[in-house]
């Protein structure tokens, strides 16, 4: 008898875990309310890069319709606000990836359909799940949408805050000129935000999101609150005069002309991400187990870029348990987060804690960040763990850990490390 | 600098945990209160065979002098003494291999001496540890002597049971013959006891250790508690008489003349091992970290041979992150326990419940033996799983898991797992 699986949620982890289980010969199905051609009209979802440890797995899947070698990006500049402002970059290893939701989900979806995959299309309340689990051996949840977190609890310790830490504003942007690589750039601003801007692929080719991260009652925090609609033109003023005070080297290469939104109105999105991690599994009354995944199970703030990728590193964790498991009950789930869960709390800690510290300028932090600015080594590892937010989180789980870190590369005992794990 | 690392404890998991980390270029301080030269006089310490898993880490360590082509075993015969007897094989993939502990732990002390390592003789109390640890990176506790384990707290949900379980009878015997295979051999006498045969390599040869583990208040008890050097003949006759009528197929292959100690009066262990789960680590006053490790984090009954190998798999996934990691701190041991504890706590469960399971003659269990018995694949598996205990606890730890691995396996079902996974 096959195994009857569930996936509520049609987002990057339910896709990835749709088309991981037809890959090995398990067909699931996939309830979502949204079929692929209503996504183009959609406002913008989010502005979601994808690292390259995620476009491996989307190799691996058969579902990378965009190859790096056109639309990758190669690394991260950095700009620091300080009086005496720092600017660096970091090489990633392997270059990661940028595409427009609108355009990469459907794509998916439509992989995962041509390929066999069962699709239920209907609006999945919280209280539908108990009856849907009676057709399937287990229900994996990953709608974070109305609420069905509150199936799972949030787990207190990991969730240290009760409210969002940013006033977002996120953005898709046409007239931003080219950085000399194409790469992300990170602008902090202190006392008043981060920027980052990601060269993204959208419907009308090359365009530059522009996640723009306030600090609640700061300078930026008006970015949060005006509306786009209500008077274009005003908007882009006022964005363009807070990006000249904040983030003067993004501002120097825009267009003022030509800067807009890029697609249209609908490629603005603004608000507040309270971050929160939640118990990874539920017991159903009839004793199935609902199965948290994605920004179900641990929701981030975008500052690092870590939601999709934490999400995406879950599914196909998940995915492999799937089919090499049969029966789904505590053992599994035990089995599941131990795998999946050092990079899924490692990725919200580590942004939890770079919310903090950027906000409070931590002076560890900082120096940190002057560490890295000055060696080039430091900075590419730097950016190339955004891949890996567990050694993120090593290196900034305690002040100590900092230290070490810095201390360790600058005295070359790094070699001395790889040589002993060799 | 390089990183001061003190080991408490000289048993299986201090000398491998030490051993590789002089590999690994940190010349770590070994605390013990016995010379190499002391073993050879000392009371049987217990039986002990190394799964091929472990003799693979000693192979790593280059401390294997034992090479399985020599001293290794094959595989387990089953007996099962119901009322229609059950008798039948399995392989291991690869040689498992049972030498005294009082050659092997001297051998492997003598190499950690040769390449460098140091040591102090003394006997550490727990109190000392404090003082100790002002002089290290970190304090590795590996001993269960004495009052150490009280440094860390016993896990309530891990420890099922408040006293031992079997009332145990172990020793090293001569005047068994050999059987077909050269293999471990594990009888059960539903209602009385178990008793696991080990051909193990000591000061003489080859020897027979029998591990026999007699439920509390039944008719082999008596064993436990019957004491040799009062009267050796009049044990050994006990001892005949109970192995005739519980263990007929083993009393079958002994020479009533010549059986008895193989050493001499030193080679019998009488009592009983309470098991226990304990806290993975203690923060002590001064910050630093007193990390447990083998028996003080997990004690288990002998009746799987599980202890040694836990405590060989977490030694050397401890002597990886102690070369990997730089800073020994909460984030550490996390990393360590996410790291070692599945097998550890895997181990502890499938012995604990093997234990209660064995005793009540669990119809689950008995079901899971009939197929067995009958299938020489699963008898093999079952028998190359005592290398995997989370593998056993994946399939024991529900009846329905139970069921799941039987019926995968006879349906064909895992030949599709296997693509599956390649």
């Amino acid at each position: 008898m096959s195994k009857r699986i569930a996936i509520i949620g049609a987002g990057t982890a339910g896709l990835q875990l749709g088309l991981y289980l037809l890959k090995h010969g398990v067909t699931p199905t996939l309830f979502t309310d949204r079929r692929p051609e209503e996504y183009s009209g959609m406002r913008l979802f989010n502005t979601v890069a994808h690292h390259h440890v995620t476009v491996e797995r989307e190799d691996l899947l058969g579902c990378n319709h965009w190859p790096s070698d056109e639309f990758g990006y190669f690394g991260h500049y950095y700009y620091v606000g300080t009086p005496q402002p720092l600017q660096f970059y970091g090489d990633l290893v392997q270059p990661s990836r940028a595409i427009d939701y609108r355009i990469y989900q459907p794509k998916l979806l439509e992989d995962y359909i041509s390929r066999g995959g069962e699709v239920r299309y209907k609006t999945v309340a919280h209280e539908d799940v108990a009856a849907i689990s009676s057709e399937f051996d287990t229900v994996v949840v990953c709608t974070g949408k109305g609420p069905f977190g509150e199936m799972f609890k949030k787990v207190p310790a990991l969730t240290p805050f009760d409210r969002p830490q940013r006033a977002l504003c996120v953005g898709l942007f046409k007239g931003v000129g080219p950085t000399q690589t194409r790469a992300v750039s990170m602008y902090f601003s202190p006392g008043a935000g981060e920027l980052i801007e990601i060269p993204t692929w959208s419907f009308n080719g090359w365009t530059t999101a522009l996640v723009i991260e306030n600090h609640i009652g700061g300078d930026l925090e008006v970015l949060a609150n005006t509306k786009y609609d209500e008077d274009p033109k005003a908007f882009i003023k006022l964005l363009l005069d807070k990006l000249r005070k904040h983030y003067p080297t993004l501002a120097e290469r825009i267009d003022e002309q030509e800067f807009d939104l890029a697609n249209g109105p609908l490629d603005i999105l603004q608000g507040g991400v309270p971050p929160s991690v939640r118990e990874s599994h539920a017991l159903l009354d009839n004793g199935k187990l609902a199965i948290a995944l994605g920004d179900v199970q641990a929701t981030v703030d975008p500052v690092l870029g870590q939601g999709a990728n934490m999400a995406s590193h879950a599914a196909l964790i998940l995915g492999e348990h799937l089919v090499t498991h049969d029966v789904y009950d505590k053992r599994f789930i035990e089995r599941v987060d131990n795998a999946r869960n050092d990079r899924v709390l490692g990725a919200t800690r580590w942004t939890n804690y770079m919310l903090n510290s950027l906000g409070s300028l931590d002076p560890n932090l900082l120096q940190f960040i002057g560490a890295i600015s000055q060696n080039r080594h430091l900075a590419d590892e730097f950016t190339e763990n955004f891949n890996f937010p567990e050694l993120q989180w090593d290196c900034f789980s305690s002040p100590e850990r900092i230290q070490a870190w810095i201390q360790k590369r600058l005295s070359g005992r790094e070699d001395a490390r790889e040589a002993a794990a060799a």
